[in-house]
């Protein structure tokens, strides 16, 4: 029997939805298109964002310490850590719940709580760019920043936001849990949110006023457990160059060269497909034989099997 | 070499703190007593409460959802997953941390998210009792059963509080993850809270607005795993008949039958030691050479060694 290709997917926030409705709504659909990788075969471990969860869970902490005096504010990290939970719970259910109706009962669903440790000297705590939670008027941002040392920046006109830095991931503190029951057969959640961010001091691992790249995050989990695919959903069917321009070239297959110039020469967008196509390129070059797919969630089953989506390899 | 005892310890939520500050001081000290029994040789498994925990976690999402008309409320049952993040996080932390103070770096740490099912024709549905979540006015109390179907009772003069269903756990359903953990030696938390409470509907799991408790979650977990001591912690070194009373008896060892005599002449107090020595004695009757025991954190590890706390055996 052919081994099964191990497949880790790596699910944008955006697209599990802003409230506990859209969430149930938004699962049942991603665990379609994730138990039709499973029944062609593959073995899939599941990463996914947290954009607006963490950032309901932070306004609700938030909410909570102007009301009770002796709830001080939430550090990120656990906000981080309540967001895996929050959207763990509904995503592994609808996984079962997907199986089970397709008989397959011999897959069980897990989510690992997972912190993942960045390093104190990354670059990007010296310049916090990545923007978090709701936008506050001029005054309530002044207030944030002494009484919570927050770091606010002014958004395109439309308000104040918090910034936080978005370091690389380091290591994955979790991930002999995670390999133990991916390798038992476990259809595993883990990463949630580009897993919480850590730095050591000494024995001690801190929480960092931080948020962890899912898809890099996704990457390290996937070179860690040795995959043969790291797909990256986004909303487009496949990476472009020349996108929105009546030239646009939709990119059906990459050599990780090919990807690094067209990087170069700037064609994906900071904060949107670049950090995915850079992902993809870090995993497909870390060893021959790893593949990186970038496409709609809907797509990931024809992905897979070649038929659309941008692939990155050696 | 002799095989290790297997404990699953039973921790309570107060003893956790009611803000993160407080949990932060009282995991190091859990951390500490477990590490002590690993020390003794010991293959510790924490399951733990969440009272405090998840009062204040439902108390701000019922916040944000006044602030923000787009967030309905969120279930119990979400926020029970929640708290097992919120907690887990930093309990694992501790323990993580306690282990390498100690140089023991081959015990990895990790959290389960965890899902109990409970029958929907638990008698409890029929009279919830458990009381959670903060004191309201009667007006206020009216509102939440208008506008959420809450089930609000009197409180003995001090308002109105929400009470649910304290139904008994039937089935864990992420039993396989965890034994799996449990057995590659990993130190793991799980049924966090009572476990998230859920009713099976066809292949779906419906959350229920409910809380397990947790001294028999953790004699469910510690049956399921084969445990060979389920030790419940609670505020007490000993429990006792007569208690409060001159001629009051510590109790350090007891068999099923004593125990169940006991409880028959009502010398434990209902929702207090009562389900406590409850759990003990479904552990202890459930095969032979299984020993509940009853006592303190701080006193575990003397409680193992056969120095005191309440030993119930067959």
């Amino acid at each position: 029997m052919e081994k099964k290709k191990r497949i880790v997917i790596a699910l944008g926030g955006n697209a599990l939805g802003n409230t506990l409705p859209e969430q149930m709504a938004a699962v049942k659909i991603t665990a379609k298109a994730i138990v039709d990788l499973i029944e062609e075969g593959c073995e899939v471990v599941v990463a996914h964002g947290n954009g607006p969860q963490v950032g309901m869970i932070n306004n609700a902490m938030a909410a909570l310490s102007r009301e009770d005096a002796n709830q001080p504010n939430t550090p990120l990290s656990v906000c981080v850590a309540m967001s895996q939970a929050y959207i763990g719970y509904d995503l592994q259910n609808a996984l079962r719940e997907e199986l089970y109706n397709r008989e397959i009962y011999d897959i069980p669903v897990a989510t690992m709580i997972t912190q993942i440790r960045v390093d104190q000297e990354d670059p990007a705590f010296q310049s916090p760019s990545k923007p978090i939670g709701h936008f506050m008027t001029e005054e309530q941002a002044k207030m944030a920043e002494e009484k919570y040392g927050y770091i606010m920046k002014e958004d395109a006109g439309r308000g104040y936001r918090r910034v936080v830095a978005s370091p690389k991931p380091a290591e994955i503190i979790e991930i002999g849990a995670i390999r133990s029951l991916v390798d038992s057969g476990q259809l595993v959640i883990a990463c949630g949110g580009g897993g919480i961010p850590v730095t050591r001091q000494g024995n001690h691992l801190k929480g960092a006023s931080a948020v962890i790249d899912k898809d890099f995050a996704s990457c390290l989990l996937a070179k860690e457990l040795d995959a043969d695919f790291l797909i990256i959903l986004t909303a487009v069917e496949k990476a472009a160059i020349r996108f929105g321009k009546p030239d646009v070239k939709w990119l059906d297959d990459l050599t990780v060269e090919e990807a690094n110039t067209y990087i170069g020469e700037g064609h994906f967008a900071p904060g949107s497909m670049l950090p995915k196509v850079q992902a993809a390129v870090e995993f497909a070059s870390s060893k021959e034989g790893r593949t990186a797919l970038i496409t709609l969630l809907e797509k990931a089953k024809d992905g897979i099997l070649g038929k659309t989506g941008t692939r990155i390899h050696q």
